[in-house]
């Protein structure tokens, strides 16, 4: 069995990269800077679901893109969640948030619709993150 | 400096035990079996703050709590996050939820005023995370 991206991810994001343990995602909503970390392993759907011998890469990937994200956005806090009560498979929120968002000092999800972006907003976002050494 | 536990977490908790990294404590709401852990270390605010000595023993103590109170609640889905928008010292939240419960699907957060414990039904509680092999 092949790793498979719930559907509703795939509606709901733009690619960012594979990386090893982990498919790098951007959420398509302009509110937030807003990235979803995916495991590419099938059947996983809590987070204490990692097995052990990927729990480094699992870390690092998630600190790595919540490194980034703070870098690149100057954001006041990262919130960092697997929630998972409406998509099955396991999959990290990893968002930046500001003391002047929408939605601050409460959570995003079901905070308000989701504003699309712009295709090269979204592609120019992507290759500043990919670009990001740090 | 001291690792002192943040005045609001202290506020709205129970304190279960120390584990080798992290304080483990109960939300003080019967609405939802919900656990918070905080790192015993000073300065800590964002999940990616943690030092690379301590993440082992830092996943692990998330891990081993989700896994305790999902078998110890019979818990649909695991809910793992570190928010941190009020209270700034480094938190995790840890929270059984049910298809069934009153926030679901959304997230816990804000949803309710909590509701709390009678203090031997939280003694209980404790008593049985803490007495808990696996």
């Amino acid at each position: 069995v092949t790793f498979e991206l719930n559907p509703q991810l795939e509606a709901d994001t733009f690619l960012v990269r594979d990386w090893p343990f982990c498919r790098v995602l951007l959420m398509n909503d302009t509110s937030f800077a807003w990235l979803i970390l995916v495991p590419r392993e099938v059947g996983l759907r809590d987070f204490h679901d990692v097995a052990p011998k990927d729990e480094t890469n699992f870390l690092g990937e998630i600190n790595q893109a919540a490194r980034r994200l703070k870098v690149m956005t100057g954001a006041d806090k990262m919130n960092v969640a697997a929630l998972g009560n409406m998509v099955p498979q396991l999959h990290i929120h990893i968002i930046a948030r500001f003391e002047s968002d929408a939605a601050w000092p409460g959570p995003v999800w079901g905070a308000f619709p989701a504003i699309p972006y712009e295709d090269q907003v979204a592609k120019d976002f992507i290759e500043a993150f990919n670009g990001f050494e740090n």
